[in-house]
């Protein structure tokens, strides 16, 4: 049995520890919601200042050359391909994941034969997947169609043009199996794009080893490019050369200073720029990924995932010997294999108010309804004494039923 | 016959003349560059700061309703519609010009009798306008055709679903009768999409007297919102019911924290929200959108009118007066009525040689391929006195013939 100096011990002896201190962490508070919003890097600030002083402010328009505003998508695109095993060039970060996911399923639907109208995927798959897919399959004569995870291989039929999964699920924490999913659906004849919002940054990805065909992710949750950043793409080499980005946009030509009337796409991933990006969002998101580089001689994304097992373990170990009596279920896969980087309870009444209650103490995580907590674990800030407080805390709001208090009912507006 | 000192008194008497203070315009030059990028608004680098450090940094996920962030789209969008010609509650801010175009040309081919596949344009359209209708009516079973200004209205058949411009064109500015041609589009059974690029916030537009169906505009041109600033869309209300936006996004789900995995339309323009927003650019734009609350009480959209044509009419005037003989052509319309917020020159040699000269000279406008030195008039910050240098830097670099130098050869990326 543990406690918080044995915990405070495994903080001491943790190699990642240093990289706490490149955030701005808030002050008297447990944040486990990195996978709803990273924190603030602390170098993001004067950086940020930099491109609306100096590039933007002094420099006008020739920042988009002088200050590598043009180049962004494609440097920090190599940034987050180091982190999801894809190569260089292959990566573009630009847009949002909603839209990115549009680009993709665009470009994949053409890449299908065309009896192939499908895109499957899973109940309870996060909504913008698919109502993104939904809209899509339906404008070019085709329809979504959702299964239980365990159906899935049994589903693939002839008719599947492309499998869309999120890797990580962002209510329950479950990690599908990458590699052997791809390789189902391939031998099936179907396409298979992963969306990596609960992945990059947060567990190892190898798109490449896994013969992926197109992936997404998100720039605000562990990648820390704070609220709303760029989201990123990803497609596999060899389509390049076939296919037709969903959204045919003029950064994406061949050559767009040519103002030519005849659409043509550019080599390679660049045909999937569409409209110009917003460079003061992107030098936030190359913050955040900077930390990623720092954490390359502390042991990468090795020991990120070693220390996001350590704590979502100890997690579930704490929870279930701390808080046993009182209604949680676990939710996240307790196999580590299958496991991301969160750790997410179920109860049949007040989940929202406990998670207010918590907020309230100063422990963030969130609520995801129907019956949802959820706490986010992201080893580059995540101590092991922040999961020995926050469950601390939930044991506290559990036993003494604050939440049932009128101030932490649902109402309004829940993000 | 005006100088220097006419011109000077001209600003002196300029009604407009204090908003030049709201702006960090870069010293030793003059910017006629502002319809490719706004320069930066005094305001902007502190708001932009608080988001970060602590609307993010502190406030966290809190922010997105504690500090607005949710509501930026709409109240953004409703300061837009105040220099549009638009009611509050019909205009969104998000994304780019790009992808709002392929939201509202989807959802416009939705609304269009099955018959009618072809989306209308003008040769020399912008590109992006361009890719996006060639695509999208390419992947549902449509076409772009292209034809002349001047043959708009003949070619408005049975088969035009939606009739696409833009207002002002970028590379001549000359500008469209909106109303006439909305009106013959109707007739003939068309819808019209209207992009205000080169519009808003530099001449006075009005959507709904003019009857037009959607429109699309830009963030970082004359709105000041930066590069890369986040773009606007309008549909008319009365399709708002029926519209399936071209992409299916989860904040344009009626109820999006509910997390239901079939896709529900929000009621009204915000179903046309896809991804999150990023509330950096956000509130860099709203910084450069209030320059023009600030110029309600010194005049509005009439006095900025004025000033432009004045402007523009100097140029014109002095152009002819003082650079006769050295292969100038006006691009742009004499006419006031057929006017937008530029002057365009053309020249059969050199112009992207000249544009750099003048650079070097300290007068900022663009080249625009193949022969045009296009000149942005923003009556927000452009002097009488900046037209008249201009014109005098231009007279010198033809007269002396500086642009036949190396170093101002076209080469490279060319924005």
């Amino acid at each position: 049995m543990t406690n918080r100096d044995a915990c405070a011990a495994r903080d001491a002896a943790d190699p990642l520890a240093p990289l706490r201190a490149a955030f701005e962490m808030p002050e008297g508070c447990v944040y486990l919601d990195g996978n709803s919003l990273g924190p603030l890097p602390r170098a993001t600030p004067a950086r940020v200042a930099q491109v609306v002083r100096r590039e933007w402010g002094e420099g006008l328009i020739g920042s988009w050359n002088a200050a590598g505003w043009m180049a962004a998508p494609f440097a920090l695109g190599d940034a987050v391909a180091q982190l999801v095993g894809a190569g260089p060039g292959e990566v573009l970060v630009a847009d949002s994941t909603s839209v990115n996911l549009h680009k993709l399923l665009g470009a994949l639907l053409g890449l299908a034969p065309p009896e192939r109208r499908v895109i499957l995927s899973e109940r309870g798959n996060f909504p913008t997947d698919l109502y993104v897919a939904d809209g899509i399959a339906a404008q070019r004569g085709g329809r979504l169609e959702l299964c239980a995870a365990a159906d899935i291989s049994a589903r693939l039929g002839p008719e599947v043009a492309v499998l869309m999964l999120t890797h990580v699920d962002y209510r329950t924490g479950a990690m599908h199996d990458m590699a052997a999913l791809t390789a189902a659906a391939h031998a099936a004849g179907a396409l298979v794009l992963w969306d990596l919002a609960h992945s990059a940054g947060a567990v190892p990805v190898d798109l490449r080893a896994a013969g992926a065909d197109a992936a997404v992710g998100c720039g605000y949750k562990f990648l820390n490019g704070g609220p709303g950043a760029p989201a990123f793409l990803w497609l596999h080499p060899r389509h390049h050369a076939a296919a037709r980005p969903g959204i045919q946009g003029w950064l994406g030509h061949a050559r767009p200073f040519d103002f030519a009337e005849a659409y043509e796409p550019a080599p390679g991933i660049a045909r999937f720029l569409s409209g110009t990006p917003s460079p003061l969002a992107m030098a936030a998101l190359a913050e955040g990924l900077r930390i990623f580089a720092e954490a390359e001689p502390l042991g990468g994304m090795a020991a990120i995932r070693a220390k996001s097992l350590a704590l979502t373990g100890l997690f579930m170990e704490l929870v279930e010997a701390r808080c046993a009596g009182h209604g949680l279920r676990l939710v996240t896969p307790a196999d580590p294999a299958r496991r991301g980087s969160q750790v997410c309870l179920a109860r049949d009444e007040g989940a929202y108010a406990i998670v207010q209650a918590l907020i309230a103490r100063g422990v963030i995580g969130d609520f995801r309804a129907p019956d949802i907590l959820r706490f986010g674990i992201t080893p580059l800030h995540t101590r092991f004494v922040d999961v020995w407080d926050a469950v601390e805390a939930l044991r506290a709001v559990l036993e003494g039923g604050e939440w049932r208090e009128e101030r932490f009912a649902r109402r309004g507006l829940v993000t």
